[in-house]
């Protein structure tokens, strides 16, 4: 069928399409290599693929001993995503790789998809060592030209950064600029983090990442500049092994999203089709929804906080919290929660979220400390009974909180417990958080055991029917498809910078083309107040939006789970604005990119699963834009109104972000709309068919 | 009171019976330093105090602020142990030292006893740093002379070594000859480990070691040989740390038992006096007890395995242990049990310990994979509900086993569902296993992590009232005070290495001495096959000791927790042997040493702690010998029997070791027995009160 042998070294396959082309070859001295084309043109050049051991070299010395080829197309139903279902249509190649002797044998898996390349290892049981210490893989990305890249720089414990627009040779000079995190641990050189995103000349879109990343490090890519190449690095542990294997054992997937159309790289679902399926049999209790939360009072310019006391590090060791003296700017309190708690009753708001509840926050900072935070213990003036009543009886779900400070040994050992608490107590969803150094200390955010880590909470969860929204954990790669409880991660710079500098305009224009790709992200949009120093005169950070394009990030950063992060007093001054954010789904029948550049901007429409309304969100970068919204994705048989929450004419992200206007249309499968976009600025519309 | 202030700058303290004086003072940089003199002869020289850490230094610049004295007297009563009450007895000054700019201030804590000193470091609220990145303790432990030393090598991981009596000066050839274990830390130089024996050529017995090691690094020692000087050196992880504290911090008690008597360093209870009184309330719970168990199958020649499989490593990956195939060597089967239940049962053993009843085993050696041992999963073969019944039927406990092939942090995870586990099947106690690297792979088996590791587990265990015998632990520092449902450890080289090489007689003439003084150990005496040629001939290991001396190994190895390790059958042959086995208790009311000379021989006398009986047992080393048995220690209003178990008069260690004789004697208080001991032998006596 589709693979041709070449000859007894050399094989391919085509994509369903035709359009991409896969050749996988081995040297005269039997090292594999692959190389991928594009409508008859080299995207991937020749490129080096396998695994270094202390153990076991697979690297070279093979010969192909056979391929099993398949063509598969087929579709799934997500629990939930941008779209209610997804075609899974790719053909599949595995080269059977043996070694002269018969002692070390390994597959490759390719599988070759209209919108990319995925391909893995995948290691029987040996004849000798089976269990590895691994130390290398060798997979490289290797192009032909001194393409566009965008990126974020190399750290084994943050993705927490602003995105690069360079090429291969100016990268050096790029990652330059970028600040060191105190406790994250950089990687020096010209080392990158996936997901990253190559644009050729030739207008050739790349997205470079991984799937299913599972019991294995994570994938960072060390690359030559001058030569334009990539060569996988993955994160080691701090005894600089990447991963304790046994046999067998499948790598994570590789993956490479191409399409000459930048929109095709957003609508790529490349990634969740090379995960496993939904592992969890009743999914019944997983809920998208909508939180606010007792969290950005603590990033204004308010000097609240976390902690209950500012006793902190004066009166360390304390085991009885209400020996504390209180210091009057904790809002995680019971008079203060109640009010959040209606906030959402009254605006039909699913959930919210409560940070600072819990016992240990006095201890902030001090990461070096075995034992800090209590999941069982709320501080002293945090009723948890009275409030989880209350909630339940205006029919509000708390969200629980459940920041580690990175002692992730610590969190597996309080997890059963922990867990058992929030059901008792009628929580469902948890916010989990890795601030700080890891615990263990032999290993990094995203070095195989934290990756570990992650599915265990995962899983763990799973058991008891609790949904996930995790912070500072392993970067997404479509484990959301098999543990749909994982709502969704931060793994990226967020929301919360706004107060810390600000997130440029083109920084949402970004995420989707990347970060996006492994998974839904708790971006937390929805501010309407954009200055920090409306809080405090003292603090100048502001946020590099309009009020209106806060809107479109509904549309624009899809999650199932979305936060209104700013607080009830923003939304009483801006109630028109804010009813948008209440009518906005947070899960989709169908998705069409109408419009996308990288960095530039993005036009998207999408279909709620539980109605026929549409929703278009627009954004563009600090430059004005006028979109165009083709409706003709709206059915032929109807008319529709479409409330249009806009930029005012003179808005402007910095000087005017809060001028937007509401206004209504009618519109009809042929309209195509003219919508202006301020300087850091979008649109949001909700389309609701008209009544005969 | 006690103390008297020589200077501003020097203080001084006596023990209560005047014998030892302890002296404190700074040099002119104001760095603390201590001596310490037995009968106006000095013991400790000039010894340097003090801890070094990234933040603060606290060795030098301080002046003594003032101090505090007190003297204590006073009784308390042990769970199980040597005796029933326990005197406590010490005169105690703290010496507070502050800087010049009231900066960094800190305590030394002396307490003085008879039997020698307890100091420790406590660390206050700072004015600056409260979060510590402890890099070194100081203190020094220097002598006056090349003493004689009784020590094993430093080692991060493992203290299961042969004891090696040399001197300072011949240090470095004694550790020379030490083979390296393949998984442990074996510390380069000249570095030794505690708990150790100096004898001074005046006679004079000095232990060093240290008590209530709780959050922080054990202490190894570095040995300057040619200044006849330790120093501390405190078990760093592998980012090269040795503790992560908060302000404020006690240290663990660093300490030295004294005497010219070496009857008073076995009779010492110093280092359970410098721990925590006991912090469980309700103890009823707590239950000394004897064991035989399925685990000596498995050492000797029989070839019998943990596992229930040898697929193992070809079958890698199994998830239904049912489908693996039975290697028919298995004996933690149903049937096996039943016989070792049936055995107890019958003899009034209360407990039968069953190793291999888990899944995992298949995996051993495979020490890099994070997840291996289930310890809620029986193998196919054993039938846990089934032998739960007939165990409770027959008036048996079974004993769980938790092997976590040092995966401390996979242990935190399951530790919860795990004691559940062994609740809902009526386990009531659990050998727990640590044998590999540790995971976190951070940690040696000594560093501060595993530390709160242990104690979390003892803790933990205390809240489901399991008690808890730990093997590859760090080693006993006298917490089972504190916990007395940590009812013993391995933590020296046991029973079990008499099928890999066998242990000299002087091994069990060193042990009391040292290794013993943290607190019990299961020794797992009650050998009687002592060669292993007896199972397989190509076996030659064979154990160093007589039968008669496993007997009395019950008495110079006191434990709450005593396993009668060898097979039933071989109890079956030797049935009036074991009818002593049977009969000697595991608690006690009160201990007299009569002999003692550390690595070659022990007498001792114990009083049951639940009737009037008393016991003696006497053990030599490779030399035969006479012990001398004073029965004065028996209450003067009576008439005794004895049964004393002995070698016979042909027994040798080596060419007859199972050549016994049991005699009956009458004793009274004024009768001095001649006891004779074969060479590596020993004797066991019962002693019954004649009724009138």
């Amino acid at each position: 069928m589709i693979a041709v042998a070449l000859n007894m070294a050399a094989v391919s396959i085509t994509s369903p399409d035709g359009n991409l082309v896969l050749h996988v070859e081995l040297t005269p001295q039997g090292a594999p290599y692959y190389t991928l084309d594009y409508k008859n043109k080299p995207v991937v050049t020749a490129s080096a693929l396998g695994l270094k051991s202390e153990q076991l070299d697979l690297t070279n010395g093979f010969r192909i001993a056979s391929t099993d080829t398949m063509s598969v197309d087929r579709t799934w139903e997500p629990v939930w995503g941008e779209y209610s279902t997804i075609r899974d249509n790719f053909n599949e190649m595995a080269v059977n790789l043996i070694d002269k002797d018969h002692q070390r044998e390994f597959t490759i898996r390719f599988r070759l998809f209209n919108d990319g390349l995925g391909f893995r290892y995948e290691l029987p049981v040996q004849k000798g060592p089976n269990h590895l210490t691994l130390k290398d893989e060798v997979t490289e990305f290797n192009f032909n030209g001194d393409h566009k890249l965008y990126c974020i720089p190399g750290d084994y414990d943050t993705d927490e950064y602003l995105w690069s627009e360079t090429t291969f040779s100016k990268l050096p000079e790029a990652l330059s600029n970028y600040a060191r995190h105190s406790e994250a641990q950089r990687v020096n050189g010209t080392t990158i983090q996936t997901p990253m995103l190559l644009k050729t000349d030739d207008g050739l879109y790349i997205n470079v990442h991984e799937a299913a990343l599972d019991g294995y490090p994570a994938m960072l890519l060390d690359v030559d500049t001058e030569n334009y190449s990539m060569k996988s690095h993955l994160v080691p542990d701090r005894l600089g092994v990447s991963a304790y294997l046994q046999m067998p054992f499948n790598t994570p997937w590789r993956t490479l999203i191409v399409s000459d159309d930048a929109r095709d790289i957003l609508a790529s679902q490349l990634v969740l089709n090379l995960n496993e399926p939904c592992k969890i049999e009743d999914t019944s209790w997983i809920k998208p929804m909508k939180f606010v939360g007792v969290w950005w009072e603590m990033f204004t310019g308010y000097q609240k906080t976390w902690a209950y006391s500012d006793d902190g590090l004066a009166k360390p060791g304390i085991t009885d919290y209400t020996k504390l003296t209180p210091n009057g700017r904790h809002p995680a309190n019971t008079e203060n929660v109640k009010k959040y708690i209606d906030f959402a009753a009254k605006h039909g708001i699913d959930g919210v979220l409560v940070e600072g509840w819990n016992e240990g926050w006095e201890d902030w900072g001090g990461y070096r400390k075995n034992r800090q935070f209590r999941f069982d213990k709320p501080y002293p003036d945090f009723d948890l009974p009275a409030l989880r009543d209350y909630a339940k009886e205006k029919g509000v779900k708390l969200i629980m909180h459940h920041e580690t400070a990175a002692n992730a040994a610590d969190y597996e050992l309080q997890l059963d417990s922990a867990f058992r608490f929030m059901k008792n107590n009628n929580y469902d969803a948890v916010k989990t958080g890795y601030v700080g150094a890891i615990i263990p200390r032999s290993e990094h955010h995203t070095s195989q055991w934290m990756v570990d880590h992650a599915r265990h909470v995962i899983e763990k969860a799973a058991d008891y029917q609790i949904m996930i929204d995790s912070h500072e954990a392993p970067r997404p790669t479509g484990l959301c498809r098999t543990y749909p409880n994982w709502l969704a991660q931060e793994s990226a710079r967020g929301g919360e910078f706004e107060s810390m500098g600000g997130n440029p305009p083109s920084h949402t224009c970004m995420l989707p083309f990347t970060r996006l790709k492994g998974g839904p992200m708790d971006y937390t949009p929805g501010l309407f107040e954009t200055k920090m120093s409306y809080y405090n005169e003292g603090k100048d950070s502001q946020a590099g939006t309009t009020l209106a394009r806060q809107l479109a990030l509904y549309l624009t950063m899809p999650s199932p789970i979305q936060m209104a992060c700013d607080l009830p007093e923003n939304y009483d001054r801006f109630p028109d604005a804010f009813q948008f954010i209440k009518d906005v789904p947070v899960d989709w029948a169908d998705s069409k990119y109408l419009e996308a550049e990288p960095n530039q901007y993005i036009t998207v429409a999408r279909l709620d699963k539980n109605s026929d309304d549409w929703y278009v969100g627009a954004i563009t970068d600090e430059n004005a834009r006028t979109a165009t919204i083709d409706f003709s994705f709206l059915p032929k048989d109807g008319t529709y109104t479409a409330t249009i929450y806009e930029d005012a004419p003179d808005a402007h992200w910095k000087d005017n972000p809060q001028a937007y206007r509401i206004r209504t249309i009618k519109v009809k499968p042929g309209t195509k709309l003219k919508q202006p976009l301020a300087p850091g600025g979008g649109a949001a519309i909700r389309i609701v068919k008209n009544t005969k």
